[in-house]
C-alpha cells in the first residue's frame, strides 16, 4: 500500500500545502473585516429589541423566527447532509464528495451572507446588513448553486478551484438573482431558476471548458461500489423528505406555504415511480440502477421550485413529479453519454438531468402556471400575496407576469452559461494544483492516505 | 465478476423489464387520476382561505399546522431513513431493502391519501378530499404497516410483489383503521393496535403462505457484515430518536401531546437496557448481538402505542420499556428460531418480535389502561379530550372503552391474518418474478450489477 | 474466522456474561423505583391542567413546549447520532462507538432527569420532579458531559466500565451545574463550562489513571479505515448542523435564543475553513487529514457555547470560529501525541483538542463577554433577561459577573479532574471486565463475532 499511495500522490500536491491553506486564511480573515464593516444582528436578535417589544406589549409571535427555524434546519441538512453524501458516490471519492461539499458550503454561507445582504437587505441609513433567520436560509439557498455546479466537477479540480468556483457562484447568485425577484419581480419560491438552472448550466459551462481529453485514465476510478451506493442514498433520502421544507422554506407565511409543502410532496412520490420504471425498462435485462434510483427520484422536486407555492392542485403535482422521473433517468441513461461523446462535457455527478434541465423546465411551468392564474382560483387576495402583486406591480397582469417569469428562466440560463465559462477560463490557469487525468477521482490526491485505503476491487481480482 | 453476475442473475430477470415498469406507470397513473377526480388542498392551503381569514380577522395561529409540520418530519425520517437503512441489515440485500423500502412507501403513501380520504374526511356535499399536514401525516403511518410487512419478507420477493403487498396492505389499513377508530371509537395515537398489531401480522401471514422449503440454498447471503450492521445503525437510531414524534403526531394539542412525547422517550430509554442485559445474558459468552441492539431497543415505543397520551406516568413508562427490551430479546432469541422450525415460517427481520407481539401487548395495555381511567387522575374535561367522549360516546363507560381497546386489537390481529393469507395466495400466482431460491437476498437479482458488488467475506476465505 | 474469534475473544469475557446484565437490570429497576417516587407530569402534561386552562381562558401558546421540542429533536439528534456516529470512526470498534453510546446514553438521560431533578426542579411541597421538555433537553446536556468522556476512554473499557463511568458522570455533572448556574449564578447557555470542560477533563482524568503501558500491543486497530472514516462524517455534520439548536435549547425565548442560534451557525462555518486550512499546512504533502475534518470544525461552536446567548457581534462569532479552527487542529497535531508521551495520556478521540480545551476557553471568554457587557449594548431590560439579574443578583455589577463565570470554569475543570481521577481509581478495580491490552478497539471482545467481520486491510496484505 505504500508504494501504490506513492504512485498516486501526484507532486503537484505540494503546491497544495501553500495555496488551500492559504486561501482559506485570507478568504476567512476578509470575512471578518467585511462581517465586522456590514453584519448586524436583525431586531429580534438585538437585546434593544426587548425593550421595544416590552414597552409596546408585543410577544414573540409577532416575530417570525419559530415558525422558520425548523424549516431553516431541514434545509441545513439538505445542504450538508444532502448533497454532502450524495456527493459520495464515487468508490475512492467520498471523502471529496462530503469534505469538500463540506469546505465550499461554510466559506459560502458566510460570502453569501454579505453578497445577499448587499443587493437585498442594506440598509442605506446605517450601511449595515441585519441578519434573522431568513437571510441565513437565504445564505444556504444561495450555497445550492455552487454546490450544484460542484456536482459537475466532482473529482477532476481542487479544493482551491472549488473555492473560486464558489466564490463566483455566490456572486452571481446574488446578481442573478437580484434581476430575476427583485427586477423582474418573478416569483421563485424553491429556486428552480435561481438555484437549479442557474447552478446547473453554470456548474456544466465549467465542466466544458475544463474539458479532460485523457480522462479515461482514470477510468477505474470513475464508478461506485457497494458501500459508497449506500452512503449516497444517505444524502438522497434527507435531500427527499425535506424537499418541502426547502421549497417552502421562504414562502409566504399560511396557505403558500402549506401548498408548497403539499405539492412538493407529492411530486416527489411520483417520481420515485417513473424513475424506477424507466431505470428498469432501460435495462436490458429489467434490473434497476442506483444512480437512477439516486438522482431521479428528486427530479419532480426540483421542477416544483417556482410552481411549489402557486395553485398547480394536488393532481397537477403528481404529472409533475411523474413527467420529471422520466425526463430525468431518461438524461442518465442517454442525454449525458451522449453530452459527453459529442459535446466533450464530462458531468460526473449528471447534473444537467437533475438540476439543469428540471430546474429549467420548473422556471418555464412557472411561467406557463402564472399565466394562468386568475382571480377565480386564487381570490382576489389570493392573487395579491402569492404573485406580491403591489405598489407598482398592482396592475401587471398575469399573462405579463408569466412572460416575466419566462424571461428570468432565460437570465439565469444566460448567467450560467456565461459566466460558468467565464470561471472555467480562469480555472484553467494552471496555478490551481488540480490533479493530473490520471488521478482523478481518487481521494489520495487530497487526503492523508491511510494504510486503510482498502483496496478497491479491481485490485483484488488481480 | 463478470462471470459471477451471469451465474446470479435468475433467468425470471428478463420478465421484471416488462411488469415492474408497467405497474409503476400503470399505478402512477391512475393515481393521477384519482388525485384529479377527489383531491383538493384544504382551506389553509387554499388561496381563498387568505380572503377569508383576512374578512375575519384570523390569525395562522388559528390552524396547527405550524406546530404540526415539525412532527411530519420526524414521521418522514421514520418512514424513509429509518425504516429504509434499518433494512440495509443484509449484506448483499442493503439496495433492496432500502431501495424498495423507498419505492413502496411513495407509492403507499399516494395511494394512503386516497383510501384513508374516502374513509376519514370525504366531503359528501362536494365528494372531495381536502388535504392539510394531518392528511400526510397519515398517510406517512398508513404506509409503517405495509412497511413492517416488508421486513418478514425482505430478500424473498420481488418488487412487485411489494407493490402488490403495499396496495392491499393501505387498503386493508384504511378499512381495520376506519373499524377501530371509528367504529368501535377506540383510541391509539401511536398505532400499536393498526399501525404495529396488523402490520406485523399482515407480513407474518404473508410470508406464511410463502414458505420456500429451500430457502437455505441462500443461507450464505442471509446475515449481516460489518458495513451492513453500521448501515441498520442509522435507521435504528432515527426511528429511536423520533419515535416520540410518531406516537404523539396526531394527539390532542396540549397534555396529550406532551405525555405522549415524554412517555414514549422514557419508555424508549429504558428498552435500551433490558435488551442490552439480554443480549449479553443469552450469548455463551456474554456478548452483544446487532441484531437485538437494533430492534429490541424499540420495542418499548411500539408498545406505548396506543397509551401514549393516557396518564400511564413516567414510572409506568418505564416499566412497559423494561418488559418490552425483555420480551423482545427473548423473541429474536427463541421465538423466531422455533417459529421458522415450528411452524415454517421465515421472518427475515424478526417483525414478529418488534412489531406483531409489541403491538398485540400496546394494545392490551391500552385497553387496561383505559379501562383503569378515571376523573380524579384524568380531571373530568381531561377524560373528554383524551377518549374523545362527545357525542354519542359521552357517556360510555371506562370499563366499556377498554373492552373496545382490547376489541380492537383483536379486529387488527384478525385483519392482519386473513389479509396477509388471502395476499399471500395472490403473490403465489407465478407471475410475479420473485428470485428462486438459491438468488434470495441477492441484489444481484433486481439491480444492476457493478463490477463494483464487492466480494463477500465467504468469497475472500476461498 | 471461527479460530481469529477464539483468539480475540478474551476470557474474562464469561464475566461479562454476568456483570452487563446484572448492572443493567439492578440499575433499570432503580430507575423505576425512584421515578415512582419522584417523577411526575409537568403542568402541561397533566391532564387536570386542560381543566384548568379551560377556566382560565389560557391557550396553548402560553406554554413554551411547542417553540422548544424541535430544538429538543435536534439536541436528541446531537447526542444519538453526532456523538453516536462520530465515535465509529474505528476500523473495528465502530459496534462499539454507536452501540455503547446507545447504551450510556440511555441510562444517564434516566439518572439525568433524577439528579437534576432534585438539584434544579423539586418541588419541596410535594417532594415529586414535574418533568416537561425544558427537563428531557437537559437531560440530554447532562449525558453529553458523560458521552465526552467515553470519547476518550473509546476502545479501552468495558461497557460496565462505561456504566459507572455515566453513573458518577451524570452525578457530579448535577452538583457541579447546580453550583455554577445557581450559586455562582453564572449563565451557560451551550454549556461551554458545564458540559464541555468538564466532560472533557473528567475523560482525561480517568484515561490517565487507566494508562495502558501496553496499548501498543492493539496497535494496528487503533485507526480509521474509509468506511469507518465515512461513518464518522454523518456523526460530525449532524453535530455540525444542529450545535446552534444545542447552544440555544434552553436560551430565554427571543433576542437570546436568536443569537445563540446565529453566533453559532456563524462560528461553525469560521471553524471549517481554519480547520481545513491547518490540516493542510500541517501535512507534509498538503494533504488533509479526517481527523481534523471530523473533529476541528466543531471546535467554534464548543467555545461559542457560553457567549452565545451574549452580545458578541456576528464578526466576534466569526473570530471564536476561526481562533480555535486553528487551536483544536493544532491540538490535534501536536498536543496529543505530546500529552501521550510526556504526560502517559491515552486520548482515543481527542476530546482534549474538541472539549476540553475549547470548552474551557469558552468559560474564560464567555466570562470577558459578560464583564463587558453594558446597558447601551445591551439596554437595560436586555441586561436583566440575559443575565438574570433579578432578586438578589439584581445589583451584581458585570465585572463580578465577569468574575464569577471565570470562578465557574475553574469549578467545572476541578470537579472534571477531581471526580475522573476518584472514578478511575474505582475502575482499576480489577472487576470490570474490561479487555486486555491486546484486545483493545477490537469490537470482537463485546460484539457476537461474525464470520461477516471482514478481515481489516492488514491481514489482506497478508
Amino acid at each position: 500500500m505504500g508504494n501504490c499511495c506513492e504512485r498516486l500522490g501526484p507532486q503537484k500536491n505540494t503546491y497544495m500545502r501553500v495555496s488551500l491553506p492559504a486561501v482559506c486564511f485570507v478568504w476567512q480573515i476578509a470575512m471578518i473585516v467585511l462581517f465586522g464593516v456590514f453584519i448586524r444582528y436583525d431586531k429580534e436578535s438585538d437585546a434593544h429589541w426587548v425593550e421595544y417589544k416590552h414597552k409596546n406589549n408585543l410577544t414573540d409571535l409577532e416575530n417570525d423566527f419559530y415558525f422558520r427555524y425548523p424549516s431553516f434546519q431541514d434545509v441545513h441538512v439538505m445542504i450538508f447532509v444532502g448533497f454532502g453524501f450524495l456527493m459520495t458516490f464515487l468508490k475512492r471519492y467520498s471523502y471529496g464528495g462530503v469534505g469538500f461539499n463540506f469546505l465550499i458550503a461554510s466559506f459560502g454561507l458566510q460570502w453569501a451572507l454579505l453578497m445577499q445582504g448587499w443587493f437585498h437587505s442594506l440598509d442605506l441609513d446605517t450601511g449595515k446588513i441585519y441578519i434573522g433567520v431568513e437571510n441565513i436560509i437565504n445564505a444556504d439557498f444561495c450555497c445550492a448553486g455552487s454546490l450544484i455546479a460542484f456536482g459537475a466537477l466532482l473529482g477532476k479540480v481542487s479544493p482551491v478551484q472549488l473555492m473560486v468556483v464558489t466564490l463566483f457562484g455566490v456572486t452571481l447568485f446574488a446578481v442573478e438573482e437580484y434581476i430575476i425577484l427583485d427586477l423582474l419581480h418573478c416569483r421563485d419560491a424553491g429556486g428552480s431558476m435561481v438555484i437549479h438552472c442557474f447552478g446547473g448550466y453554470y456548474g456544466l459551462a465549467i465542466s466544458w471548458v475544463l474539458y479532460r481529453p485523457n480522462l479515461h485514465q482514470s477510468k477505474h476510478l470513475h464508478g461506485s461500489n457497494y458501500q459508497s451506493d449506500l452512503f449516497a442514498m444517505i444524502g438522497t433520502l434527507f435531500l427527499w423528505m425535506f424537499w418541502p421544507s426547502f421549497n417552502g422554506a421562504i414562502s409566504y407565511h399560511g396557505d403558500g406555504q402549506h401548498r408548497a409543502f403539499i405539492n412538493t410532496y407529492i411530486a416527489l412520490a411520483s417520481s420515485v415511480l417513473t424513475a424506477v420504471a424507466l431505470s428498469s425498462m432501460f435495462h436490458k435485462r429489467g434490473k434497476l440502477d442506483m444512480v437512477h434510483i439516486q438522482n431521479a427520484t428528486l427530479a419532480g422536486a426540483v421542477t416544483m421550485g417556482t410552481s411549489a407555492e402557486f395553485m398547480i392542485t394536488p393532481y397537477g403535482s403528481l404529472i409533475v413529479g411523474f413527467c420529471m422521473g422520466i425526463i430525468s433517468t431518461f438524461g442518465y441513461v442517454f442525454v449525458t453519454p451522449f453530452l459527453e461523446k459529442t459535446l466533450k462535457l464530462q458531468d460526473t455527478c449528471g447534473i444537467h438531468n437533475l438540476h439543469a434541465v428540471p430546474g429549467m423546465l420548473g422556471g418555464f411551468l412557472g411561467a406557463i402556471v402564472a399565466a394562468a392564474a386568475s382571480e377565480d382560483v386564487y381570490s382576489k387576495e389570493g392573487l395579491i400575496i402569492v404573485f406580491d402583486k403591489e405598489g407598482k406591480y398592482a396592475n401587471r397582469g398575469m399573462g405579463t407576469q408569466g412572460g416575466y417569469q419566462a424571461a428570468g428562466t432565460c437570465v439565469s440560463i444566460a448567467f450560467g452559461l456565461v459566466g460558468g465559462a467565464i470561471v472555467g477560463l480562469i480555472l484553467k490557469i494552471p496555478i490551481w494544483g488540480d490533479a493530473a487525468d490520471d488521478h482523478c477521482f481518487d481521494d489520495e490526491a487530497y487526503w492523508e492516505a491511510r494504510s486503510s485505503f482498502l483496496p478497491l476491487d479491481g485490485a483484488l481480482s488481480l
